[in-house]
């Protein structure tokens, strides 16, 4: 099975927000952002299994600043890290006011997203090969992202999270 | 000012899975669920603050059961805990197959939302007075929730998190 | 064939009033309320017959309170009576301002469906009982307002809708 | 002011369904079509009193043909009278297999829309003079109409009711 | 194979300008007027050939006065030419604001659609016949715009455009 | 007022080809199309006047690969050349089917912009300084295309056409 790079999965999406995409303030609404963010993933993850593929999960999305109607949204999307049958995705977003050209960061976060083969059944997807450091910082990241969210999910427990508790020990000192 | 009751924030939101809002698979897309997810708990948060609110943030999500296009998808929202100017909320996710009756647990979320005056800035809210003891026991894990939630974002150090400290340190003993 | 309460087909439906949904004045349009009527009734069908249902008709429907962009729309569905392959529902619609914590009636409506196999024909749905007083009136009125259904659509003499006749017999005397 | 002829507020509306119109079976859903249905009809209001209107009632509307997943539907809507404020609409329906050359009926219905000022509130309206046969019997049921839709909205009693007495009279003696 | 009339495709589509279809100075986005001319032109073509078809092009389109929120437009799709297995399409778009009974043209255009089997390859339609003047203008025009189509998608030389270089000689002398 | 180079403008969009985009044999609908690449198109004019603008023209546009549901369009546009208030656009299209790794070239077209100040009045915009090569022919085309497109528009004889007609004096030999 051939080994992947991140420039392979790197996707870029641009939105324009409109009037239903806000609230009543005129700001996006938090769900749409998510929708979108869930969308470019999808795709970057895509590129990479060259399959179908299913949002396992997103980790914690805090929203900062907020992005005013008829305002840019870009969202560049790349895979960090493939594990047997899933990718784990960092998805960066910029609001932008062209107007002032004023460009700013409005959030990030990190999907998780399944291969299916065409019964809907999990897949086994290629190896990622980081390049740059900042693709390895992301690589090497995804082991203790992905403990968290097995202790969050209920489904592993903190004392086999080896990568965890790691860096908890660390900053968690008695 | 005023307290209210869980009860009065209650927000149950039914939908329909049609062809849009599904994947190549026939499958309901994450994204498409995290929007209506947001939607359901920012009605939950405005019938609690009576103002306009706005997502702050929102937990780690894990979707494990597939949700069909034509099934049926309930929503139901409520208040957790309110704090200065933000409110926790809790949101259940049930997919619904009409057909075989069979109904089912698709996921669950937190998500957070500040209240803002009409200048958009963030004003207080009432205190929410959990009665049952579902809701006390998700009124004091609110506190926790929030540490974990400031950590990940870089707001709070580890040795702070006193709440989330203590359930840690049980559970991560050297 | 089992027989089912009213309770098990009620559906809640909560949709937020967003800028496309709005005519110029900002206001809900009709045909947007009755599109979600159709849908919230037709969930609450589907619960009653589990099996695809196809709207076969809509009662008078009077619009008289608007409902401004911003609001809560909530929309009540239950199925009042079963009759061999069709199914009368009723839903409420409420209003909701949260900022000015009002609560308004919007309006209410009769739908009927009819069940289908997978083919897209007819067939049997189980019969519905009522159980409280105001599921009986409604259940009561359902034969009533199908006469004058049958009548306005062209499908029964009037001479033949007993049910309906004493009813307009007392309120239409010579 | 001036009076205005049926032909001045004639609208033609023809839409292609798409796939997230349709139910399961892959047929039209009921309440997309009411909303299409709402939407000529206010365009055809809004041509005879050159102002905004809202949608104050929808006679009873049955479905019968179903339309399919890429058939054409195409609305006719008209005005059949003006009132003080108010004004009734025609409107009709007929879907298309363009594949087939079929061409159905698929139904009509009465609506009526209240002309509003710009502070929202109802205005008057010019009179509609009807020309052919057809309008002039559209134009003479409207009476009769209008007295149903009041008594079926509670706002007017039977005995009162002196253009549709006389009909049932006729049509439900003892 | 039968002949066909130009009004046996004539399709008028009515549409209501809402705000998620505007820009932030609250005109129509000419992409959705675009979108709208070709399916209004798309139905024009399927009426004609009775099968699918699929978009082959579309020609210059200019914009020239702006289509408001709230406006009605109003696009008229008719065939003026068939080819072996292609049809020209002719749409002319009318903008309508009602309350100041002002109506004005907002553009035109021509649109290619290629008729397909079931198996999506190219099949044969039925001959156009003008009748009318303005009809038969149209469609001797065809054949010079296709050839300026043919020429500017690079598969035609402009020497090999008849049609086209007779009108050119006369506009383009040396 | 600067100058601003054709990477200054330069945007990405990617999106999904939906169920709701697609005709009755899963190809992305050319109307569609055209709705992204005038978005794409107006985000990456904004860009470059840092104002809000409006969709003056779209050149010719052939569709001659179908984008199937499920597939991915990226849509590149830039800014080509700007005249003393409008600004040429270049948009590239392309399809991708991820599952067979297949990326193919959709289409390209031309569009314009206008540049409006608050009133939306047409507003001075600054110069395009091309660098690469290609960036160079593109620039140098802009003209014979501005020229080519107001003739078609009716608004300039062929004669005055210099540009135009050194090219087709070449072509277009007696």
């Amino acid at each position: 099975m051939e080994k992947k790079k991140v420039e392979d999965s790197k996707t870029v999406m641009t939105q324009l927000v409109l009037p239903n995409d806000t609230n009543t303030l005129g700001n996006l609404m938090g769900g749409k952002l998510m929708h979108w963010m869930d969308i470019a993933a999808a795709m970057a993850a895509m590129k990479h299994c060259n399959c179908p593929v299913v949002t396992a999960s997103a980790d914690n999305i805090s929203f900062e600043n907020p992005i005013s109607l008829g305002n840019m949204v870009t969202l560049e999307a790349r895979v960090t890290r493939a594990f047997t049958t899933s990718m784990e995705i960092y998805v960066k977003v910029h609001g932008e006011d062209v107007a002032s050209q004023y460009k700013y960061v409005s959030n990030e976060a990190f999907l998780t997203f399944v291969a299916l083969d065409p019964h809907g059944k999990p897949r086994k997807v290629c190896e990622l090969v980081p390049e740059t450091e900042a693709d390895k910082k992301l690589y090497d990241g995804a082991l203790r992202r992905r403990q968290l969210r097995l202790i969050l999910g209920g489904k592993m427990k903190p004392e086999d999270a080896d990568e965890l508790k790691a860096l908890f020990m660390d900053r968690l000192p008695d």
